[in-house]
């Protein structure tokens, strides 16, 4: 079993997958049936998405605030289609303090109508637009086949809403935060390719007018979702009467819009970056980007290793000194590449001998022996290499496993085994309910050339098909 | 109303506290009774006083973690002291997936019980221990009496929980967290004065076999517990089936401690450094450290407004620049005092013309003309000054209204007024009965001369009794 006893990813994707989130000390099931235990591993990882994402949500003018995590039941029957889609998913807490309460109250599965309850308050003259407000929070969301990171009854993620005068501003504020918020934290530290599209009115946010997604193709040609940016139009502004006096002095209605990501993005990043010896981490987001292994139990080793780790973090490198030398060396090598550290420096007493030591890079599993004068230097390069090759790699199964088709059966075929992309003329609402009988949906709409769609106007637009998580 | 219409604090101190957290838009009521909205401003505060804090912690050690919100009711039944303790707090979620549960769960109201079902999983062997896990969090206590920040049924906070091999070591960390993690921030970050001592046996933490505390006195002179560092001995380790193999293979069970601070630290900073102009902030914790007013319309002021902002900024400064001249210059003034950011610089078009502006220090209200050359150096110095001098503040209100005395009637008397400090061989747990019917409870023991409790020999211990929230 040299692939430290996991099974491989061609064998059995989901079971590769699980394997992968235990063996890595990621993740458990909870206690309550859908609910999960982020490990301090999987935690560091987020908490490293979390702050790439929370900077890039600052840049765009948006505050950070929290919104109670209990809702009365009745804010979410005021929109109709919010109320509809979200029901079904509903935790009810029915007891408090001891005694039944008079109205029951929800834990949120997300918190538009509680956010906006307050917006009219806060919202009552122009001068109050735009209001941009983000949360980190934790959602409810009751999951009949839970799979951990990728749906789990509670999961941990950042809702923005915000408030426009206009919709053509509400709309450029959610591209904004699609364009240089998710796909640039996708993209740029996660090194996760994305198409960028709108979801089609059988897909999109129980609420919305338009939800912008962003889709990556796992490793296994499976679509995920990994972030949506929504318009809203004045839908819940009605819903919750948000008003306010123009410059001319007459009432208006915000333009709104919501969107979220959630840590799912780290189940996207298991399967899209993922390899038969587990996980491997862009150093952007590993909470230890070198390893330095003593491979075994001798002074001369020991000062070595020490002494590496001491100059890559004075390099700026965040570094593991890993000397367990009571554990067996294979053992430690094979956690750390399950773990996904991206290089691993294995300091051994006959390398030593020699003058060097053995880099191993974790995407590649090459191993090179280099001079203990270049180690910094050579490691340092190795890591500016792993995001991109890792994204290439990525982009080249992408490309691999998408197909153009012009009918819906072709799509139907090409979408079991990855993305179809196929006009929109062709397909329509029709088409789509039939890839729903075969398990297959639209992923999104995109312009022909693969861009954002214009506008509403779908006589071009392509749809991108394919199984999703 | 000089004070910007706000009640004096000598008038009604909690009237005063509620008008302060509305007028600096820090939080609101939610609409579920007891639970809260922080708005931007306390939430960016809430933000500082958190990465002070997480830093702290991760630097003795700990890990963050993510345990579920939900938790099976009977793992609460499993400690005897600790159901006992939470039962009556306790939100129950009885429906999920629109069907009633077989097993009710509850929203955590602290995370002791889902944490140590898993460290019975992830502690087998002594090279296992230290674990160290922290979590930031929401958690639940139905709240019959709510007030925002102090007492809310939904709160944010961190909870620490370890395991260690011997009570020792277990003792040395609990502590360790209470001095170099919360002490400092509340001490270093917050300029909050603290006493820290023991809780008695009365006021300690349901399953606890030590608490440790950090009390402050506010403005009114009562008591708020700041934050608390448990040694629960091996209380849940029996509890939740925790044992380990030591080096010489036989089976024992780890010590523990769990510890946490909340959001309920906002309301200190309030009730500490708040005065009948509203919040005085400690530069570390404002979200804004100076703001640069524009103090009306004209071009040369805005010039200038807009360089002095660049240059604070240039210097590492936090800056708002001010320009919405549409508003009164007044109104202005009275909402940044509100909001207590340290700094004012005031751009006027007379003070222009003799080559100077106007800086206001928001905790001492002191204005004085500064030469525009000087402005970066005086105002960067000025901050310097603002952290500590909050902090004596703070110190002489407490040492002004603790009274040392000898008699329960003189300590009730005393701890009406602030904090009475009684040898605790006076008072005992029947004097600490009375203090309840009045009250009033002891706040913590502390050592002879204000120190530590050496052991837990209470002896020579002295008695904190005030008032608190």
């Amino acid at each position: 079993m040299a692939a430290g006893s996991l099974t491989s990813r061609a064998d059995d994707f989901p079971r590769w997958y699980q394997e992968v989130v235990a063996g890595a000390e990621m993740a458990e099931n909870g206690p309550v049936r859908g609910t999960m235990v982020i490990r301090p591993w999987g935690y560091a990882i987020w908490e490293r998405v979390q702050a790439a994402l929370d900077a890039r949500i600052k840049a765009t003018g948006a505050e950070n605030a929290y919104f109670p995590l209990f809702i009365p039941e009745s804010f979410l029957h005021r929109e109709a289609e919010h109320v509809e889609g979200f029901s079904p998913e509903l935790a009810v807490v029915t007891h408090g303090g001891g005694k039944a309460l008079e109205e029951p109250v929800v834990v949120r599965p997300t918190s538009e109508t509680v956010v906006n309850s307050f917006f009219a308050k806060w919202i009552q003259s122009h001068r109050d637009l735009p209001l941009l407000i983000n949360q980190w929070a934790n959602v409810v969301r009751w999951e009949l086949r839970p799979r951990l990171f990728l749906r789990t009854t509670e999961f941990l993620w950042q809702e923005g809403h915000t408030a426009h005068a206009s919709e053509a501003e509400a709309r450029a504020y959610s591209l904004r935060i699609m364009r240089d918020v998710y796909v640039a934290t996708m993209v740029d530290v996660m090194a996760i390719p994305v198409l960028v599209g709108r979801k089609t009115e059988r897909e999109r946010f129980a609420g919305a007018i338009r939800t912008w997604t962003a889709e990556a193709m796992m490793g296994d040609g499976k679509a995920l979702q990994m972030g949506t940016s929504h318009e809203l139009g004045q839908n819940f502004a009605r819903a919750f009467d948000i008003s306010y006096s123009g410059p001319d002095g007459t009432q208006e209605l915000p333009w709104q819009t919501s969107w979220g990501v959630s840590s799912r993005l780290i189940g996207a990043l298991i399967m899209v970056h993922g390899d038969d010896f587990g996980l491997r981490l862009p150093p952007a987001l590993a909470p230890q980007e070198v390893v330095v292994m003593a491979v075994r139990d001798d002074e001369g080793v020991a000062r070595a290793a020490g002494a590496i780790a001491d100059d890559l973090r004075a390099a700026g490198v965040r570094v593991r000194l890993d000397d367990r030398v009571e554990t067996g060396f294979g053992r430690r090598s094979i956690d750390w590449e399950l773990k996904g550290v991206p290089v691993r420096v294995e300091v051994g007493p006959r390398d030593l001998l020699e003058g060097q030591v053995t880099v191993v890079a974790r995407h590649t599993r090459q191993k090179t022996q280099v001079a203990l004068a270049e180690v910094v230097p050579r490691t340092t390069a190795l890591l500016a290499r792993v995001g991109p090759e890792l994204e290439a790699e990525a982009a080249a199964l992408l490309a691999g496993r998408t197909r153009r088709v012009e009918r819906v059966e072709e799509a139907i075929e090409a979408g079991m085994e990855g993305f179809a992309r196929v006009p929109w003329r062709l397909l329509g609402p029709e088409g789509e309910a039939r890839l729903a009988g075969e398990t297959l949906s639209v992923r999104c709409l995109e312009g022909p050339d693969g861009g954002l769609l214009a506008d509403d106007g779908d006589e071009s637009a392509v749809a991108v098909v394919g199984r999703s998580y």
